[in-house]
This record gives structure tokens, sequence and C-alpha cells, in this order.
């Protein structure tokens, strides 16, 4: 494959989303052919899955459930959209992918990473980001800034404080234990200066 | 747990459904507490889910994808439905369960059946049936039933004959596999005939 495979991750709030246009932006204007994509979703049947997963009450699925309707929604978006762009020689941009699932189902709700990883290769092909943003930022800060849109897509905001801190503390740890892929920036500074911080990572 | 947990397993058109309707039926009228219930489904969650896997096109899901909608299905209805009326004391009696999931993504498209079992496990907590009440039919056959009636359920029985050909191949085997488990009977004999021969192995 041909393409690069980048992916943001964080927690709520963090400012991932912003970010990864941003970055989508940056490599269009330097003629780079670019899909921006984001997970859940991606694909018709994938955002179906999605609206299941971030709508509802918090304990509207339980951890395995939550793990599996993730994986689902992956197992399409992979096939049908992030391997036929890396063949083509695109990069894929990619709004939370295998990070997020250990964050949020694994340090968030208890399920081995171990267990998360093996899953994660048998449905992907063991399909891996070729470099990962990591937007790292308090619980606190982040929630109150997700609280503050109002996107209809609340249900993991409303899980408790301690869900959330747990989620931080893995990020926050993730550019360290896997330095080689994975890079850590501050989301608490200003967009411009964490776009350009970003853009001078990745430049080829 | 103190109840009793039976599934029914089977090709399409193979009548397990309606044999399993006439065993709780039985139990019923014998004073038992029962809870019928069926796979996709018994859920408001997994319902949603079985709508997604049981229409559209047959190459709507990858045969992960579907594996990973499944598993989240059945760890819903196993949490919510059956473990706590095991706990109660009541017989569960389940229209496919994991044997499905083993036949169809498993002998039907080719996810290895270590592995589905071992994300079975981690999905249920390790909670296999009791008893496994496996009908068997050929594939001609059960799709000439199975298309006789409309349902709009039609997504598997729109897959080509060679999958319903290893589908049916797995059932047969598996009252040979795992025989201290899974019961075999023959689904081309007359309904009241083959639910007395259910009946009686049940019986405790």
């Amino acid at each position: 494959m041909a393409g690069r495979f980048i992916s943001f991750e964080g927690g709520e709030g963090s400012g991932k989303s912003t970010q990864a246009r941003l970055l989508a932006d940056a490599l269009s204007d330097a003629g780079q052919a670019v899909v921006l994509t984001r997970e859940p979703g991606g694909t018709v049947g994938a955002e179906a899955l999605r609206r299941l997963l971030v709508t509802g009450a918090a304990d509207r699925w339980s951890a395995w459930a939550e793990t599996c309707l993730v994986n689902a929604a992956r197992a399409d978006h992979v096939e049908r959209v992030i391997r036929p762009a890396l063949a083509r020689g695109d990069w894929v941009i990619c709004d939370r992918y295998v990070d997020s699932t250990r964050a949020y189902q694994g340090a968030g709700k208890g399920i081995a990473d171990a267990e998360l990883c093996t899953l994660h290769r048998q449905v992907t092909g063991d399909l891996w980001p070729d470099i990962t943003i990591v937007m790292m930022i308090s619980a606190d800060l982040g929630l109150q800034r997700a609280r503050s849109r109002d996107d209809g897509e609340a249900r993991f905001e409303s899980h408790d404080v301690g869900f959330h801190g747990r989620i931080a503390r893995f990020f926050a740890r993730l550019p360290i234990n896997e330095a080689r892929r994975c890079h850590g920036f501050h989301a608490d500074q200003p967009v411009a200066t964490l776009a350009a911080q970003i853009a001078a990572h990745v430049r080829p």
C-alpha cells in the first residue's frame, strides 16, 4: 500500500476533529490526495452503528457489546474505505481508530488490552496507522469543552468522571508506551499553534 | 444458576422456530417457567442489530463485521435476558445461539472456529447451553422451505448454495463432534413426530 494512514486520538473535547480537518486541508492544499474520515462511521453501515453507539443512555450497551459494535463498524470502514484509499496512494486521516477502543472499552470499561488488540488484528487484517496523533487534555477541561457543544452525540460524555479520567491517563501514556507510532500534543494550546506543530510532525 | 438453557440450531427452513415454540408450550403446560427467545435479538438493542443483519444485500457486511454484530447482540441478550432468567430458575429456550455463529460466519464464511469460540467466551462470560437441539436438513430442502415464506428477513437465504451447503454439513457434524451437548434430529419428519422426539429427549 502506497498511501499513509494517520489517526487522531484523544478524549472528549480534545480538539481531534478540528485538527484532523486542518491537517487534511493543509495536505490537500499541498496537492496530496486525502481521504478525511471518522470512527465509528465512515460508511453507510458504520454510520448506522455510530448512531446506536453515541446516542441514548450510558448503560445502553455493556463493555463487550460496545467493543463488538465498534469493531463491526471498523471492519466495514477498513474494507470499504481505508484499504481502497491506501491502495490508490491516498493519505487517510481518520478521526479515532483502534486506540479509542483501547481507551474507552479497555482503560475505561475494563476489557484487557491484549484481547482488544487480538480482535483488532482479526477484524482489520492487522491494519495499524503509520502515525497516530494523540491530543492530550485533562478529563475536566475536555468534558467542559465537549459539553458546551450540542451535537446530539452525548452518550459517552454522560459517563462518569472516573471513566473519563482513565481515558485521559491512557492517552497520556500512549505516546510514551508506543513512541514509534504515537505522538502526543498538548491540546490546551491555540488551534493554529497546534495545527502547525502537527503539520510539521507529519510532513514527509 | 438453577435454570436450564436449551438452544435450537439449524440452517434456513429447518423448522427450529416452530419446534422451539412447541417445546416452550409443552414445558409451560407442565408448569415450568419458560423464557422463549431468539438470536440475533431478544432485547431492544439486539433486535435493532437483527434488522441490520437479516435485511439488505448479501454483501452488506463482511464476515468479521457480521461476527462482531451477532456477538454485540448476544452480549446484550445474555446480560439482560438469559442470565437473569437462569438465575431466577427459569428454563431458557433460544432460537439460535453460538452454534449459528460457528456455522454461518465460521463454516459458511471462513472464520476459524477457535477464534469464534474465544470471542464467545469473552463476550458471554463463557455461557454455553446445557442442551442444543440441532435440526438437520439438506440445504436444498431447507432453502425451498425458507423461500416459500415471506418474512422480510431474506438476507442469508440470498447467499449462494455453496454457503448453505457448508452450513448444513456443519450442523450434520455437530451432534457427532460435540455429542454431550448437541443432539441431532432429522427435520424432514412431521412436526408432531419431531416435537415428541425432542420433548422426550429434554424431559428431566
